[in-house]
Order: C-alpha cells, then sequence, then structure tokens
C-alpha cells in the first residue's frame, strides 16, 4: 500500500478502564476494525483489566475475533476487555512501557475518563523519555460527562437516556400514589447525569419538581424547605439528588456515612443507599410527611442492557475509529474530543486534542445550566441535553373531563 | 340492539389500585374502549386513586378521552387513574356502595392485586346484601405474580423483563470491575420477581449466581458461605435478593430496620437501601472482601417508561377487556384468571374465577422452581418465565485468543 511517509509497523495495544458505559465497546470495536485493516499494526492486543493486564501481561488477540463477534460485543454494555481502578505509580509506567516494547507494541490506545488520561499521558512522557518511536491516544468515555475540552463524551447520552427513562416513570409512580421520593443519580463531582432526569418532564407539574447537583453547596435547611413548598403545591415531590452533593466547606453528604476511597482518592459515592435513606428520614422526620421513599439509580445507570441513546452509540463508536486514523496519519499522542457546532441543529465536530488538556481536572456543570435557586436546572440545559439522549417514550394523560357531583 | 336477555342499564367505574405496574393501563384502556362500545353502559367513569376516589367522589369521564388519548395512556406506566393503598373499613364499603348507587353505577371494575380483589369482593357482597343488582369485577395486575388462580398476572412479564436487563448489564459491570454485588429485587412475599434475574444468564459464568427467594428461610451464615465459594471460584459474586428475604421464624430480614407499615398491615420494603447496605456490610466485613456493592432495583421495577414485554402488554389489555365482556354477557362478578395451556409452546387462556378465590392469599414460588439449596432457581423456572418477558438484548462476547508471552 503506497504512503507518502513511511509507516510505523508494530503492534498495538487497546484497554478499558474506569467505570463502565453502555456503549463502550463501541469505541473499542471502532478502533478495532480500524486498526485490523490498517498494514502498519500488526497485531489487535486488547489488554484485560486496563493497565493491570498490560503488568501482567494478559492480553487477547483482538484481530482474530469475527466480524459478527466484533458486532454482537459493540452492542453490548460495560468494558468487554474488564476495567480497572489503578493509578499508576511511577515504577508502575515504567514497567508498563517496558512490557509494550517487549511486546513491539507501537500503537496504544486507553478508553477511558481523566484519571486515564492522565495514565495515558504519563505513558506518553515514559515512550518520549525513551526515544521510543510511539503512538499514544486516549479514548475519551464517562457516564459523568466531566471531561475537559469535550461537549460531552461517549457513555453520558446513554446513561442520561436512562436517567430520563427512570424518572419519567417514577414520576408517575409518585403521582398515583403520592409522597416524597427521592433518587440519587450518580456523577460524582459534576452533575450533568442529575439534571438528565429533568429531560423526564412532559406536563407542567411533572417532577423532577427539584435537581440537587454537586456545583451548588447543599443546604439541609434549604432543601427541607424546597421539599415543603413542592409537597404543598402539588401534594408530592419528586426529587433528583446528585451522589456527590457537598456541604459549603465541600465535605460530601455522603462522606459521613460511607469510608472507602479508591486508589485514585475518589470516595465510594455509589453501590450503597445511605445518601438516599439519609435525606428521606430527615424529610419524614423533619417535614411529618409520612410516605417518603428513596432509590439510588445505581449502576444500572450506566450499564443497563438493551437501551442505548442511538447518536450515543455512533459517536462512541467514531471516536475509537477516529483515535487510530489519528494514530496512523502519523499523529503521536492525543485525545479524540467531541466538539458541539454552533447553530440551531446538532452538529458535532472530532477535534484531536493534548492528552494533557484532558487529564486529571474535570468540567462542571457551566452556570447558565443551573438556576438561581441552585435546585433545578435551566432551559439552556435542556437544550443541550436533549439532542443527547435520542427520542424518549411518549407520555399519555387523560384529558381528565370532570363528572359532575350527585347530590 | 338485539340481545336475548335484557341487558342491565347503568353507569361504569373503573378505578385502580396497589403498586403500579408497566401496563397497568394496558387493563384500564382494554375495559374502558370495550365500555364505551356497550349499549348497556351509558357513562364511562375512571374513579381517581381508587376507592378513595369513590369516597371522595371524584370521577372523570373516560368516555369523552379520544381514541389517540387512549392509546396514548395504554402505553404509559403507572396507574394513570392514580392508586391507593387503603383497605376499606365495614363502614367504607357501606359508604362506597351508597355513592355507586347515587351515581347509578351497575358497572364496577377495579385492577388491582389480592387486597383490591378483596375490597372488590365486600364491595360486592354490600350489592348483594341490598338485593342491588350489579356487575363487580377485579382485573388482576401485580409485578410480583402472587395472585391464586393465575399462572402469571398482567405487569410481571414487564418487572421481571427490566429485573432481566439490569442483570445482564450488571452481571457485565461486575465482570469489568470485579467484587461482590448484591442487587434488592421487589416481590414482598413471592420470589417470582428476584428469580426473574436469573433470566439474564448467557455464558455458563454468568450471574446472578446466588439467589435468594423469600420462600426459603434466610441464613445469614449460609448466603456468607455461599458468596464466599462463588467468589473463590470465580473472583466475583452478583447476587439477587428478595426484598421480602425472611429467617427461620419468618421475621423479614429488613424488618429491624424499617418501621412503616401500610394500612393492610405489610411492612415497607421497597423504597430503602437498607437491606442491601446490611448485607454487603456482612460480606465486607466477615469475609474481608474490599469491593462490595449493593443496589437496591426499587421503583424503576414496575414503573421504568420505554420498556414493556409485548405479551405482557397485550395480556393486560386482554384482562381488561374481558372483564367488561364478562359482565356484559350477564356474568356478576368475578376476576379474570390467565391459565396457562399445557404443551411445549406457551399458550394462555383467560378464566372467569370467583372474587374470593383470588383474594386476600397470596401465591409464593411453587417448589419445582427453587433449587435444593435455596439459593437458586430451578431450568423448570426459566422455560415458565421465558415467554413472560419477551426476546432480551443479545449479549456478546470475545472468544478471547490468548496472546502467548514473551519472554
Amino acid at each position: 500500500m503506497a504512503s507518502k511517509k513511511k509507516q510505523l509497523v508494530g503492534n498495538m495495544v487497546i484497554a478499558q478502564s474506569g467505570g463502565p458505559t453502555m456503549v463502550i465497546n463501541q469505541s473499542l470495536v471502532g478502533a478495532v476494525i480500524e486498526a485490523v485493516a490498517a498494514p502498519g499494526i500488526q497485531h489487535v492486543y486488547g489488554a484485560l483489566h486496563g493497565i493491570q493486564g498490560i503488568l501482567n501481561e494478559e492480553f487477547i488477540d483482538l484481530g482474530k475475533e469475527s466480524k459478527a463477534t466484533l458486532e454482537a460485543v459493540a452492542n453490548t454494555p460495560s468494558s468487554m476487555l474488564g476495567s480497572v481502578r489503578k493509578k499508576p505509580t511511577p515504577e508502575d509506567c515504567r514497567q508498563i512501557f517496558a512490557i509494550l516494547r517487549k511486546y513491539d507494541v507501537r500503537y496504544f490506545f486507553y478508553i477511558g475518563g481523566n484519571d486515564s488520561a492522565e495514565t495515558t499521558h504519563i505513558i506518553n512522557e515514559e515512550a518520549e523519555a525513551n526515544g521510543y518511536d510511539f503512538r499514544c491516544f486516549h479514548i475519551c468515555k464517562t457516564i459523568d460527562n466531566d471531561l475537559r475540552e469535550n461537549d460531552h463524551t461517549p457513555g453520558f447520552g446513554s446513561g442520561a437516556r436512562f436517567v430520563a427513562q427512570a424518572f419519567m416513570g417514577d414520576n408517575l409512580d409518585n403521582r398515583a400514589l403520592p409522597g416524597v421520593k427521592i433518587n440519587v443519580v450518580m456523577g460524582r463531582h459534576a452533575g450533568f447525569l442529575t439534571a438528565a432526569s429533568a429531560l423526564a418532564r412532559v406536563y407542567p407539574d411533572d417532577g423532577p419538581h427539584l435537581v440537587y447537583l454537586p456545583e451548588r453547596a447543599f443546604s439541609m435547611t434549604k432543601f427541607l424547605k424546597d421539599v415543603k413548598r413542592i409537597y404543598g403545591k402539588y401534594g408530592r415531590c419528586v426529587v433528583a439528588v446528585s451522589e456527590g452533593i457537598s456541604d459549603r466547606s465541600g465535605v460530601p453528604i455522603v462522606s459521613k456515612f460511607v469510608k472507602e476511597v479508591d486508589s485514585h482518592g475518589n470516595k465510594q459515592l455509589s453501590g450503597t443507599g445511605a445518601l438516599g435513606d439519609l435525606l428521606a428520614g430527615e424529610v419524614r422526620s423533619r417535614l411529618k410527611i409520612s410516605r417518603v421513599r428513596a432509590d439510588t439509580l445505581g449502576y444500572l445507570q450506566r450499564s443497563f442492557a438493551g437501551l442505548v441513546s442511538e447518536v450515543d452509540a455512533r459517536e462512541a463508536r467514531e471516536v475509537g475509529r477516529r483515535a487510530v486514523k489519528a494514530a496512523l496519519a502519523g499523529h503521536h499522542s492525543g485525545s479524540i474530543a467531541i466538539q458541539r457546532k454552533p447553530g440551531p441543529r446538532y452538529a458535532i465536530s472530532y477535534e484531536l486534542v493534548p492528552l494533557k488538556s484532558v487529564a486529571k481536572e474535570t468540567r462542571h456543570m457551566p452556570r447558565e445550566f443551573i438556576n438561581a435557586a441552585g435546585n433545578d436546572v435551566t432551559d439552556a440545559f435542556l437544550r443541550y441535553a436533549r439532542p443527547l439522549v435520542g427520542e424518549l417514550p411518549k407520555i399519555g394523560r387523560f384529558k381528565g373531563y370532570p363528572v359532575a357531583k350527585v347530590k
């Protein structure tokens, strides 16, 4: 195959990291299909459980998988190569690089969030320091939607769709059996996924009636006042609360109850009902409302089978493909960011950005997406989020022609 | 319209009761469409929030709703007329009957579970005692699947489908980030919905690896032993636990933590993460496994928008239609039960059964659906449940061709 520049020849390793998403395998398969067709890439290896799989030299040969298997995996939720929540030490990074070199790996792709971008960046620096000709790319994913440089990230649209459909149904459940219902939503320190609950509203009195985001300090007093007001108005109240809500001094509300911390220093916010139960208990005891319930939407938000946003699935596939294309085009490193084009119709572009620009720090809900009272989202957020989740289920409602009372 | 027997002429009231389901409005709309077309039925009223709406004389005229609205409502989850968890007193029943008579109601339909069948039965007895010519029917629904006389109940198939899809995804999440994952499933004292988690299995090592049902006494010691064994085998473990699991003396495991009781004497088992957190805490502290998570699937199981089992939706519509048909055919009271025809292919019949036969007591998982160890379901259960949920999402998996280690 003719090429003006000499193509870097060697093997490829791809791996997945951090919290799974419903479309993370689209990115994997997008990259693999592109790589298998590339003459410069000899073997396409998948490392099992992220960098841990590299350290353990646990690779599978993805180039041998059939097209049918690849497509089936692409449509299956949750990181098919296995994931990891490991922050490599400098020694780990040296070892990872040594192993990649030993396997003649010249192309490395790491699908993950900001922590994974940081890891990718460190591995790339190690290669550069050793003068090793290497292509090193991060492929973005996260339901938290908190990567810098990105308008939104693959995985968010499907997670947001799940949250919206959950609140659509739960609002109707609460309408049928009125009371106060609190749903705790994932997203760590970014409120996007919790905010997506507002996409559930169809009629003016639909919940969620209150939305609490980690971007605003959470005050129990204000929360109880808000719930009391809504309950007084509608005789019911549906609340969306981010797992990451924190008090004025930045202490997560849930942190008093849960101890576990991962190796990136992140506190365990999911996989426990503690925050919802705490808030429900406060509403019950302080407002004397008897029917108060809390659900924690939990891991279903990121791994539910059989529910994706089509646009999210398409974009996830594309960032995988584009990362490999960028490497083959001669770029040395970077991350494929999704950026939105201005204009009334939804349109995006894929941009190659430096690894460092998406690493470590996270992005938060911009100010214009949160209302002044700090207990709801704005129309600007709804306009932002709607194209990402796809068309939501239709919700019917009776006109409700009243029957005159018989004396 | 010609009729051999003189048709009973009067108004109709229909209402919904108990926990919502994803297809309960199919039954409502099925009954309404049938009733609107019947010459004997003058007005078709919907009572808001079950018998509470009758007591408050809060009716809407469903006969005035457009066909499009009715169809939109049919495809919307959760009781559109509103629901109630009220067990009427004898005085309530006398009053309900007096109000129905005042509104010239000759046809009454109550969509609900076994508590609602009991209420319907009492109202019917009141009418009989007063020599009032009355048609009084129960229309079955419950995600718990615990009504006697029924092979299964409308609402279960869709709830089971949600549970299966949730476990399909969550099993993959647990495979990606191994640990112990405990999911608490609804169903009160019947294990059917929890058992449906087993429909999620595709590959031999897929979870749920353990399934605990309220039909078997729950022993913490045995549970920990089971988890330890599975974790030792697979390096991970996904557990399905019914919210209603009880100890040897019948005391619900969760009851030590939650106080609230409804007016039927049912303890609040849902809307709290207490049971999951309790079990996760035990696994963490006694088995010294660090990554242990619990999710309580919560109200999403009964009201999630945009997910139904097609067969469930169809059958729910049909029981509504058939109840009205039975009343028009001259039957005085009863409940439409779904019974399965023997044979290799899924086929059912709709049978009119006496109200008393489905009232009060509940049905449990038959012995042949539970394994000997009491920690899983049998193939007989899977054969029973598969036709009820419809085709589940395809789950792909790599063949996983290993790469030889480089020396």
